[in-house]
């Protein structure tokens, strides 16, 4: 079962930097979004109902960007089903 | 069988950099498009609802790349065609 | 067939990888498309009908350009040409 | 029990990395947020209270990315699931 | 006939990569051309017939970069030159 | 005990270079943050109060990832769980 | 004749990434006329025609950049001088 | 006690580059700190004294992160914990 | 005459690259050459026949270094001077 | 004694190139910092005192940064306290 | 005589790569002046003399550097003088 | 006496390409002091002795960083301390 | 003579690769200051002569930056007095 | 005296890139002098002399920069110390 070692390695290193660079570009996304969001806020203050709507509508498309890659992770680590062609 | 190792190796650290770096491209994307939606609507609140049609299209063709780099990823993992020249 | 394993292993990872770096321009392209047409809108709202169709046209020309890559991915991951010089 | 070391000297490695990374968009992200919250807070003092608002759920969202890096980190570290295979 | 294999599997990795890479100048390219043309609409709305002319031209001339690179990629997966040096 | 080697040296030199990528973006978010809250001052000098306290809880949430990063080194260079499996 | 697996190798590889390469540059570049075109059209609506005729001229220049890379890559396709040396 | 070599060595190269790295974000942090401090100093010299406040918290918030990566290097340079696995 | 596989082999990659490299530079200088030129028409289109003079000098100033890198190129493939030290 | 070889080697090109990178960072912002402060005793040449008092502050900050960085290199050079494990 | 394939690989390969680098320095500068040089005459078109003198001027000393860089890479392709010791 | 190939080796190299990368950032510092310093005179002609007092003293603090990297050169090429752990 | 091979290859390969890379910053360099120049002239045409000048002077400057560059190589291609080590 | 060749082999190679890589910097930073200088005097061309001298002053810290590097490279062309070592 010596092979089973590199499996393990090599998906617990992908799970750690695939999750590390997968939240970058939602980072920055979201950055940039709540960023025009307070500015938006600051020339129409008026109008900040519609704004938060649109930011919240805005976050969680972004969100669910990182959550997909979440997901493959948690497969990854929990329930690979590339494994059932080994263990079995 | 010793040879399934590294497919199932090289198939879980490519499908998890992969949806890492896939996701990449549209979260800044979308992190543009919010911005430009908010910034829009405050210069305009009055045409919202435009706004709101045409950042939802984009939104749209903008996950629609993410989807294509998820199907591309969960065919990998689940279900590869290519495997069929090894398995059986 | 131990040589079918570096077919495999090598387009399945160049499958990923290559449809997670192909979305990457065009998903870019389409979030400053959008950027544009959302600007345009803010500044012309009475001229949205021919801001949205050159968008839906750009779009479209952005859009072909990934399922360019999606195309050729597919043909690699389903039914790659160059294995009849080695299956047969 | 050879093989344990490269499992341990991997997943000590991949975590510190991987948190090193991991807060990088965030950290990023954060900063343009309160960035940009403060440039808010100047241009409309008497908004503040909205302005707070917005930016204290903007930072949690973009702390939940973290979050998620933080956790995997440290099932990798304390209860790796992948483990099961090898070590009983 | 082990030869063919590293034919095969360098082609089908040269040819994903190569439709990424080749797709990223060009979508980009496509961007600019489409945001400009849209600020250029939103500046000017009565020249819009002789905005979308040079906007289709100028578009037709980046796909062409796009096709060039599609082309010689479809030639490496299905009709190769270069193999008559070695098949027959 | 030859293997501790490459445990002992493998956790060093990622604590090393691991906190000085980790600090990397904090400071950046840092001297982003404190950019704006000077700006902000010089603008407003009367709301002097609440620029201040929206200054200090965002430092406090940047440097709450900084201390992520310092928590998982710390772990690893005095206190490595996974240490558990070798050593005892 | 096991050596020309090499050069059919490399020259496919080559080719393929060299046409990936060297479009872009071209593409931006065409990107960036036709921008200015657009806008120099929006500005002066009545010199449509000269501005056209510089945009043909500098287009087709540009095109000529990107015909070199082709012409070099098909003739290392389907006619490379060098093989003399070794064929025949 | 040929196995020394590699930790000495390793651990020497790592604080060096380590500290290198390291001072890298909060130098450029401070230069953008003492920047914006100055330039608001320009603007509004009457409010010298809480600008100078504000500036001083966060220098010292950014040194601290710089005093982390040299707290790590000077453990890991006089007193490494994880030697104790190794020398006694 | 095993070792002019490595001879051709080596000049046909380079020249594929060095065609695809050295284009790069000349297309983005091209178009920034004719985005300036267009800018300077619409600003004054009097002068088009000096901006035109101009433009067409420079162009071909920028042309001649591609045809630089174009002619080591064609030297290199189709009669490079130092094959005589090895084939004859 | 041969081991001391690497250990020699390996400690003067860190410390060469740890000093050569670690002074990158401090420059930079140095030359931000005068920078403003020129251009701020530009705008207001009466407040030059308190100008060059935070100026003077702050070069000092960022030396410190330096000399943290030089003083690490002087002790790898002088007295590296891990020799100690190797030379008694 | 097998030594000398390396000698002719290497210098090939070089020389290639080498004009295809250098020309991209000189052609981005040009790029930048021929730029300037049409922003000028659209500003002051009157003084075109002096204006395409200078631009002249320029363009030459510029192209120099290039022909710096295709003289060393003649001499090496055509008259190597390091030769001399090996071939006599 | 086959081990001191390296240390000078190593010794050279790194001293070389230590001057080359330590210069970088003080040159690049100076030209922003520079730049800053100049255009200062030109807004405020009458105070160009504190300008340059002020120019002065950072082009010194931006020396002594430069001279930092020079010494530990030097150390390292006439007088390096470790060579004492060998030689003698 | 075997290992003069080396020598010829390195210093050969060295000097194309250090020309190419060693006119990029002069010709940058003299780019932008072409470009400011002829800015200059477009601003303050009747100060032709004092621009001219110190015109003249800078491009000296950056040329003798090449020069150096050019020297050293010219001196490793016919007079390298490293030689003088092992040919005699 | 085989060992002698790696010695002039890498002083060579390191000599030529360290030259072209030194002299970047010093590069960029004199055509930012340069260019501010010109700046400067289209906008105060009364002050040129003192302009000048700043010019001047500033020309010679950074070429004293460029001087720094082509001393150590001369240093190891011409007399390196280190050869002490070896050669006697």
């Amino acid at each position: 079962m010596n092979e089973m070692i590199w499996i393990v390695l090599g998906s617990t290193i992908a799970a750690v930097f695939g999750i590390a660079i997968g939240v970058l570009g939602p980072a920055l996304a979201m950055g940039r979004a709540i960023n025009s969001a307070l500015e938006a806020m600051a020339r129409q203050p008026e109008s900040e109902r519609s704004i938060m709507r649109t930011l919240f509508i805005g976050l969680a498309m972004i969100e669910s960007l990182a959550i997909y890659c979440l997901v493959i992770i948690l497969i990854v680590l929990f329930k690979n089903p590339l494994l059932a062609y080994i263990v079995n």
